[in-house]
């Protein structure tokens, strides 16, 4: 294997943990400024969807700097896969990394919930009735799209991500930009696919806003759990033949 | 102590200056976007929470890459007491940089305050009516939200920015993407908590404002005190054991 | 010929593939964000020009971070032909980036298109019967704008552009933020332009659009691949003489 | 003189060429997304202060990253008045760096105007009777505000560009990022100021869309000249005693 696995010289507990930590400030910003941000007083104080594409932008953002030296800064099951494809980590750390994803947004959308149920019944219900900004198709996506056109979102955009992991972590890439690059293309993606999808490319995101989200936002997870991740495995697997020829 | 203290090599004049400079231009960025700029005209040229929430980070950014080398570039008490409860910052400096912190909010309230007077009365009154832009929880959250709510976001969010502050400013982190991170930070931390409590996370720029905002405010004022600077204990505390496992 | 080409150590088959991939990365990110956000529901949420604007600026800044060492990063034709009018390129290597470019423009309108028909209808009809965001004068204009106005913008913000791109990846400039000011230079030019020309600036996004927009925008294509060229030879020829003086 | 002055190694032609095209780009940027975009279709789709905040900052961004090494980049006289205050820039090379930028500032406009003139009616009656995107105070602010409340703004938020430039540019700044701070400083500034007087800070800016506003902005802009200089001043003269005080 020629490229470099980084973050071999953290313990694995100390990965777990920044993994656990980045995911939580991950699906805070994004769920949090959704919920009570995106719509607020339903005039132009409210943040919109660009709002909401630029806090889950920053969040990762600023925790990938903050902790990308320790766990490498994935944050999300599916950029954690798609560097197993693409062989830049290897498969038997994925399972830990996953977990932690899973716990870190479970405790974000635990707090949000916790605070919504202190703000008047207009936000709480704002959030549960309305899925808990869950992702969705058909009935659940924001834009009213089928299944085919919210699988294409989702494997597309994810394998986008992925592939701007790939090349910004390269270890030829310029030093110290790649979390900005990074948490500017998952503000991009949510600009593009808010509409569509509500945006996933992150099946530990789906999975911490449906458990709030009612048993909806839950029939329709698979799809955010088995598209991001064939994103991913598109990605990984491109990758090297088609972005990183030589190798280097 | 094994991580170091950047800033000794400057004499305290220097930093304390560097202090109320910066937090000068922080609250003057932050307020006088939300004073003049939030809901200018009542239309869609207003700039809305997004507008506010970048001109803090933005002011943040600035001020920290123009006197970063100096102080530190806290410009915030709960940031100086999060920096010495994880032992990156002498408990005996506090005192002086937290008051230089609130000289700095209150010139910068005071250069709005004086500016508003010289508008149409329709500025001053939302100044002063709407309480001058400060912190508040029940009838004084912009959303309506209660006690519990303002409070939990108000210890986890200043957690947030002291687990930023410590994560990119770290010995290790990559060089010179601090105030880029921190920066936005506080504009991911305002996008969402703008609607619950109009976002303090900082002692000194509640103090600013609710200098300026009268008698209820003032009544206030003391969650706006504790709750941050409980974040950053809790921030400061837990940094070592859960992101610098290595103590590196 | 002073000036490095930086990307001669790539196989041209491995410059063709980033160039593929960056430009439907730009196309995607900009039509994306037009189609699918710009206007969504009619109210605030939609992320309108500004929105469109920073998807155009971070596909590109994100593209460039991930195989800029690769191709150079050009994704526009217009810059490969600025470029080689600079002697920053071999005129030789322009027709296999141009032809990737091209291609990688019509796979991410095709993407778009697909799961446009998977949306409700008025998705649908909103991309083809608007033209399919394409670029256009007078009725084709979003404003209104004349061929002389949009021809004006697009002679000079094109040249702004391969200026933008000449300074910044000079050898002497200081390294790294190459991708970020040219990538924010296509925001910033979205933003002044969109109500002109629906700003093209590139002729490989007018075709690409213009191919599902229909005949209208079709029979206008012509402009938008003569002036982008014009302003990249303006800005390529002048560069040497009036940015660049001691030619190092 | 302690401090280094960095662009004399570049001859004073090549430093007045890089100070009118940065000049230029300036007032492209923020003149025509004001123009343009700023209340395009009067619905949400226009940019708003945010947008034209972010579009002047961008495009100080982009054109400080392209020629700051040949010019430093000031591109406003103020910033040229401040550094002579501070002792960064001889006293000597003032008048070439502000009439290039008066000269700058002018081709923006005057091209502005050209594409304005073949727009629909309604664009060009806003440029011109509007006042051009003139700075003004009372009938001629945006707000509303008066003369003092104008002075205050334009002095304070002048010194803070200054103190900006002066910190970020130190030889002691980390390298790199005074582009990026500067730049979004002037975002900042025209988020907060834009609704007191337009926001100048810049006699260059002002005098350029002076010229086509007609005569009530020209009777005006005699403050738009005063307030910004004396704001330069007072950035300079206090920088070293207050922000500098190694005098490194």
């Amino acid at each position: 294997m020629s490229e470099k696995v980084d973050v071999e010289e953290h313990s694995m507990t100390a990965r777990v943990l920044a993994e656990i930590w980045g995911t939580f400030v991950l699906v805070l910003g994004l769920i949090g400024a959704a919920i009570f941000a995106a719509g607020f007083h339903e005039d132009t104080n409210g943040v919109g969807i660009l709002g909401v594409a630029l806090a889950v932008g920053i969040a990762v953002l600023a925790a990938a700097y903050s902790v990308g030296r320790i766990s490498g800064a994935h944050f999300n099951p599916a950029v954690s896969v798609g560097l197993a494809f693409a062989k830049r980590m290897p498969w038997k750390d994925v399972p830990a990394y996953v977990l932690a994803q899973v716990v870190g947004g479970l405790l974000a959308t635990t707090l949000i919930y916790l605070i919504a149920t202190d703000g008047p019944l207009g936000f709480l219900l704002m959030s549960t009735e309305a899925g808990f900004a869950s992702n969705g198709y058909g009935e659940g996506s924001p834009g009213g799209f089928g299944l085919t056109a919210v699988i294409l979102a989702e494997v597309f955009f994810t394998a986008l991500l992925v592939w701007v992991v790939l090349g910004t972590t390269h270890k030829l890439a310029v030093v110290g930009f790649a979390p900005l690059a990074i948490g500017l293309t998952l503000t991009l993606i949510h600009i593009v696919t808010i509409p569509i999808s509500n945006t996933s490319v992150n099946p530990a995101r789906s999975l911490a806003t449906a458990v709030y989200g009612g048993a909806f936002p839950m029939s329709q997870l698979w799809v955010f759990i088995v598209a991001p991740l064939a994103g991913a495995a598109l990605a990984g697997l491109t990758y090297r033949v088609m972005l990183n020829r030589k190798g280097d």
